[in-house]
């Protein structure tokens, strides 16, 4: 923050679910959200509603906690109308704790009240200023303490159990021709999907974005998550790409790629090409190792066996490429499901200790399906910790 | 818009996860979010990802629909940096769109970066202003369309499905002595909190914030999710607060409280009151009636039965209560689980044909337990629409 010239920083919102900045800083969820202050080198501050303020307390992340109603936010309101008391109220604050330069607000919020909030205070001659991206608290959010690459371990290991029983039970399907039934009825990936819902009810785990679960020449396009009705065969490939969250609002990415039954030559060397990319990739990760060259040496795996990579692009050979490896190879995960830092070939960054990001290379051909196989690990001083192994490493099931 | 001196509006998100703005005028989910613009009296534009694209033509609310890199985001980005193209990408079409005057900024966003994004635009002369709550479109979400509440209620007859299965399969409980028994074990929190996570993935809703199963002390707090360790046994007051979401973004609110086996006088008394204070609050409810009266409607009725109500906070005889009916009567519901209108005796609105309300009187004691019953409800010309309707409607579950 000094560095910056920043005096204080705030985080507002009403509610820390899907608010990773102020997740971040109370240290775990508040129904009701809270406003969290900070200056330099002073203690943090945290306000949060009466109903809030036990499980705040509860967390320890801030020792300074206290509730709106005790800072007479209720009389603001009534002299200043609720569109203007909260305003009010910050200002307030940071008088108290003598911020007087520059300060950032962070917090998801929606952004006109958030402008009308920002405008509010810098004519209260309040210094507010804006930041971009990577800001003072996303970089901070990338390397993980101890507690939450724990938490994180945690996630990997329920979310590797759903992946390896789901494959357990897609094992249990009848095959009838090439067909597969779960008892009379066809297989289909809504029936999985209900599967992978109830599996991840019972490991306490959430999945607010979905799962992929994409067979055959869906598998093709990265982010198709499949179609439900779409019955299930021996022989093509399938894609089963998961990402839940924890209560504790920590994210976890897991994909494997297989084949019901014997796979076909063509997928075969798909998927030794992704298995050598993902693994050549691991042994070039550790602490201080360039994010572009982890991706580099992905590319050239692939390349070597024959399929595009985004270097096309990068070389202005193609203006888009839509067969091969179509995408970065990983990018960092927290509190988010998608952030700093990115493996690709943009990235200027280097790989720090207790970074936890996703390795995810992939091969995909239009029309005839995708190969993608991800884990998510921490980043040590001399390589790689992966958290959450699956068990399934082999192409075929049978 | 045009009434409030407004040329223009943008909706920005990089998900439409947790971004009802943006789920509303793009009309459903999109995984990467986009960017939308409306000019007064023009048809809106909107801005995706080309992996998005064919999703947001499919909902058909938007006709007008571009990808990022048609309108030469790319070339944006290698010019002026990451940080800064995107606030050149909306100049741009704003310039092409003819918006000259004021233009709000919706959809949620870190505020930092939506600041920074904001001050950037305005140094290119674009007049972005912020707008305090409720915003225009805040407002425009408040009366729900026919498609909407028909999803809304497909949501409510879900849910109501599983609190019914749920308070079938408590039913089913083994009693020995008072304690609850599933098999062998205790019954516990945790245990019916697992089998409403199978029910919600089997009908394809999720819960972000979490179920509220409290039994006995614990119903006293109207936010108290329960203790998943806790014990059940009969007796004593449940308060279970189910408010899933469906795929599509809609949420739903349901409360329903109940005691297993006989219920003692004083939880009978506080479930007769609350019981006549929602159907007194539910008859005086329809188009045009005032917010804060319907309120009043409920607190007359709860107070004449001897309990406290917020009025006592209005009236000055109280700093804050903890017991009787201690919080508002409803609020609205939609695309998120909280919004306007609000059933509260601060309301100043009168409510609305098409808008969905939740109306749920309660009565806490603290130490002893509480009592709260919650429908959501459609307004309708001369009543309202009950959205869902769960088959628990007696105290005692035998």
């Amino acid at each position: 923050m000094e560095n910056r010239g920043i005096d204080g920083i705030v985080v507002i919102g009403d509610t820390t679910l899907a608010n990773p900045d102020l997740t971040y800083v109370v240290g775990g969820a508040l129904a009701r959200g809270g406003l969290y202050f900070k200056r330099v080198a002073n203690d943090p501050l945290l306000v949060t509603s009466v109903l809030d303020i036990e499980t705040a307390r509860k967390y320890r992340t801030v020792k300074q906690a206290t509730t709106y109603t005790d800072l007479g936010y209720e009389r603001l309101i009534g002299k200043y109308g609720r569109g203007n008391a909260y305003a009010q109220l910050i200002k307030m604050i940071l008088e108290r704790l003598g911020v007087s330069g520059k300060v950032i607000l962070y917090g998801r919020s929606d952004l006109a009240g958030g402008l009308y909030l920002a405008d509010r205070l810098r004519k209260m001659r309040v210094a507010i200023i804006g930041e971009k991206s990577p800001t003072i608290l996303e970089s901070a959010r990338q390397t993980k303490s101890t507690t939450e690459r724990s938490i994180m371990r945690d996630v990997g290991q329920k979310t590797s159990k759903i992946v390896d029983s789901t494959i357990g039970s897609l094992r249990n399907l009848q095959n009838k021709g090439g067909r597969l039934y779960c008892g009379k009825q066809r297989a289909t990936v809504g029936l999985v999907k209900k599967w992978i819902s109830i599996a991840l009810a019972n490991e306490e785990l959430i999945s607010p974005e979905g799962t992929i679960f994409a067979p055959g020449a869906a598998s093709a396009d990265p982010h198709n998550p499949g179609n439900s009705r779409q019955q299930l065969k021996v022989g093509v490939p399938i894609v089963f790409d998961i990402f839940p969250q924890s209560e504790r609002g920590y994210w976890f990415d897991l994909t494997r790629t297989f084949v019901l039954g014997r796979a076909d030559a063509k997928t075969v060397k798909m998927y030794e090409t992704v298995r050598e990319a993902q693994s050549s990739a691991l042994d070039s990760m550790k602490d201080s190792a360039s994010c572009e060259q982890v991706m580099t040496v992905a590319c050239n795996v692939i390349e070597r066996n024959g399929y595009m990579t985004l270097r096309e692009l990068q070389r202005g050979e193609a203006r888009e490429i839509r067969s091969g490896f179509i995408h970065s190879l990983g990018h960092g995960v927290g509190l988010t499901i998608g952030e700093l830092p990115y493996l690709s070939l943009l990235s200027t960054e280097q790989l720090v200790r207790n970074q936890v990001v996703t390795v995810e290379p992939g091969v995909y051909l239009p029309g005839f399906g995708g190969v993608r196989i991800e884990d998510t690990v921490a980043i040590t001083q001399n390589g790689v910790d992966v958290l959450g192994r699956s068990r399934q490493d082999e192409l075929e099931v049978t």
